[in-house]
């Protein structure tokens, strides 16, 4: 199954309409192979990151295991992170906080699009702006009653589709992101000396 | 005292040791504004994405509020999102989950780094791994007992300091992201229709 999957990547534009830019035929062949097999469901994301020096750090992501089998970038992904001059940073980059806000638009988009796109919804237009609310007492250990991430997240999504709005909050509601960040998980961390 | 912050921000080097690149001095005056005035510690980050079409979106992060004050980056930062081919994306940058491990590996870095280097602690080296682990048939909407997002996180740091693995552990436990990742957190979407 998994080489058919594979051989049908090739050619996306033989098998079913493209709607919103998306190849539905693929992304069926994908969601059927999960339905027979839920080991195909299985996908795990990786990278590897290095801190520079002073606030700034890069990750690299490569290969990734994907619908059962391991799997690769068509080429390395390399992202810095860095903090804003105010906090004794260079500016450089984005900051951690501001990738999981870009990650959640990104997600939320990219959910609503697809799930619209297989039951053959057209999209015209997503524009989102994200606010997060952060109190860095809780960061720099000045409080412990103060949370040390975001206290509060808020996205609006403006939208030109022939859907409803109700219909397309419930599609992108689907988004792997906003589960990641509006509830727990958990989250190991082992450090190690070297 | 956030005109004082302002001046203080152009001369870091006149202010206390660097630590492991860190300006001290600059970190622990903002830190004091912030212990001086709760208002001080009032930070929004914030972005806007749109789609560009199938599996591509694009955030762009330019203003932020920072120490009780509007302030913006040096430059613009864009970010794009797309997903595998695998999932029918066109592989061009990370997908929004990746950005999630992104965001988490370095803020659990940048925030070893800072509370060590406040306390005087040398760090020489931080090298993270980090894995998620996602079931893709609640993203699918093919289970409603499985997870959207990840199910388990792994981050496993290597670091090379006079400090213990413990005390590492305790000082990167203030990261934001960590709190954000690991714990619920209220997300308000809003959908309009344009």
């Amino acid at each position: 199954m998994n080489s058919l999957n594979v051989a049908s990547i090739t050619k996306p534009e033989t098998r079913g309409p493209v709607v919103n830019g998306v190849p539905t035929g693929q992304l069926m062949e994908v969601i059927d192979s999960i339905g027979q097999d839920s080991g195909n469901a299985q996908f795990q994301f990786r990278l590897n990151n290095h801190w520079i020096g002073g606030s700034i750090n890069r990750s690299r992501m490569d290969d990734l295991f994907a619908n059962g089998r391991e799997d690769r970038h068509d080429q390395p992904f390399e992202l810095d992170a860095d903090e804003p001059r105010l906090v004794a940073g260079e500016d450089t980059a984005p900051t951690p906080v501001e990738y999981v806000l870009h990650a959640l638009a990104s997600c939320l988009t990219t959910t609503m699009v697809y799930h619209a796109s297989v039951q053959g919804i057209a999209i015209e237009s997503v524009e989102s702006h994200v606010e997060g609310d952060i109190d860095v007492r809780g960061f720099f250990g000045l409080s412990d009653e103060v949370r040390k991430g975001f206290n509060q997240v808020r996205v609006r999504m403006q939208v030109k589709s022939e859907a409803g709005a109700e219909q397309l909050r419930e599609l992108a509601m689907y988004s792997a992101v906003y589960d990641i960040v509006s509830n727990s998980l958990p989250v190991d961390v082992v450090i190690e000396k070297v």
